[in-house]
């Protein structure tokens, strides 16, 4: 149990007062805002119901975890004594400058100073800073306290104690953190995603396949294995003896896939395209709807993960 | 209920036969090897205990499919009236061709012939047969009887309604289809796996990730929500205005990010790499294992699909 800054209460801020109250931390949150601090707290007790039910509180009651939420008056007050700051203002890359600044003059040495960016590299942030060394990216999916992935992002003066003490302290929380261990725009997820949304988009450009097919193509095929096992899990498993012989068997023919493959146009067409075929699935006045689906649908899936023999 | 030809018996052939006897279809399994058909029996006799434990027999008995399938003495016997044929030879245009050709001659003209390869185009084993209109590709992940989807690759002069006809098949078999309009090498499926496997090996050849934390990337983050949504789908739900509004705010740099990449090498170290890092996980000799736990999971990911809201 430590104490766990949270800077800044909007969705990624509230998302991760969730993670780390459940994991047993004392949760500070500060907002620029004040009356986002309430906001945060409402949301918060809002979402604990359904965690409770799919069993995602660690057998925890609601009210012991919100217990440990506290709204912070100061950034001062936020950090005095944190091991771990937790930044989600906005993407910018100027008040990111001016907020690790700020939090750099005022937290205590030990304390880690990790920011939510998914798009500006830790050093961008925090180059020339006298406490460079303890800032990192440490990037979530929203909501993190569904999606346990996080990728850690340490500038190339970021002291590597400081991304180690990271790793632990967020599995402790129950997230699964990746280390990007250079900075690369995009991290790892996102340029994972990218590369697999642009083939799509190549293939429904060029004519060779419905947006829908796409889908239904990820969604009852290779998402299922790739649920609770990684890419190269899953060729190192489809192949005798394994992924050397799967990359013998068919590392040509996916190279030559590969290279006959052009990048799709973005364009307004293009794009009016995919978003008419999901228009057609949803209307857009559902998406809110839609989306509480998409959650309950990742806590089932959570829980039946916890279940399963791993 | 119609009747259904294997041709073909090795683990393909085995597999889709479980597919369409669990989907209440006749099964007749030919195999050239005469001795494969029994061995099939055997297999797929196997199979069903958990198949049944895991509520994916439709409620029936395994005695009931078991009842459903056939092994045919000749091809002649496999083809006769049977309205699909499930063709899972080995992946050689010559001998596709050749067992096409043979298949074509025999069966009655509302036979559809389809081919399970994953890498041959159907114009390259149907070009010139009389009936090069009722044959397309059918092509599965295995095991089909776990993993929904299939692609149906016609040929430029397939008719349609053979197309049409196919998917319902597979539909009321429990099989998703994927129609490959035009055909192209590694269809959909193999082509997305190949754009995310590639951005992974760059990632890990260039230094920028561990290949277990790129399998922990997509295992615990993109692998959850395409588990039961696709890549389009996903982006939707992920932009207040939908999927234009989310290629407004992140095509750009998506475009950038893959714009930097590079091809992997696919060199001998670079897999060396990649395949010592899955046997510090999982030593060779224990692979069988390994699968037979993947097989479960996906049984398990499964029966879990079906007691959730779509």
């Amino acid at each position: 149990m430590a104490k766990i800054a949270i800077i800044g209460a909007g969705l990624i801020g509230r998302a991760w007062s969730i993670v780390f109250a459940r994991g047993g931390h004392d949760v500070w949150l500060w907002d620029p805002q004040a009356s986002a601090v309430p906001a945060s707290r409402d949301f918060i007790a809002a979402r604990l119901p359904e965690l409770a039910e799919a069993g995602l509180l660690r057998g925890e009651s609601e009210s012991a975890i919100l217990g440990r939420l506290h709204g912070a008056a100061t950034l001062e007050q936020a950090l005095d004594g944190a091991v771990h700051a937790q930044e989600n203002g906005p993407e910018d890359v100027g008040r990111k400058r001016e907020l690790f600044a700020r939090m750099d003059a005022v937290a205590a040495a030990h304390t880690v100073l990790a920011s939510s960016t998914s798009t500006i590299r830790a050093s961008l942030f925090s180059e020339g800073l006298p406490g460079a060394g303890r800032c990192l990216v440490a990037h979530p999916v929203n909501p993190p306290y569904l999606i346990p992935i996080v990728e850690l992002g340490p500038a190339p003066w970021t002291d590597p104690a400081v991304v180690q003490r990271t790793r632990v302290l967020m599995e402790d929380a129950g997230m699964v953190p990746a280390t990007v261990k250079k900075e690369i725009d995009g991290f790892l997820l996102n340029r994972l995603q990218a590369a697999l949304l642009t083939e799509a988009m190549y293939l429904v450009e060029e004519g060779y396949a419905d947006p829908a097919d796409i889908d239904a193509t990820v969604r009852e095929g290779l998402g299922l294995r790739w649920s609770f096992m990684g890419p190269f899990e899953t060729i190192d498993l489809n192949a005798p003896a394994g992924l050397a012989d799967y990359c013998a068997r068919y590392g040509g023919p996916f190279r030559e896939m590969m290279a006959a493959s052009k990048t799709p146009s973005w364009s307004p067409d293009l794009i009016g395209r995919l978003h008419d075929a999901q228009r057609d699935r949803l209307p857009m006045d559902r998406q809110g709807k839609r989306q509480a689906w998409r959650d309950r649908r990742l806590m089932a899936l959570l829980a039946h993960k916890a279940g399963q023999p791993s």
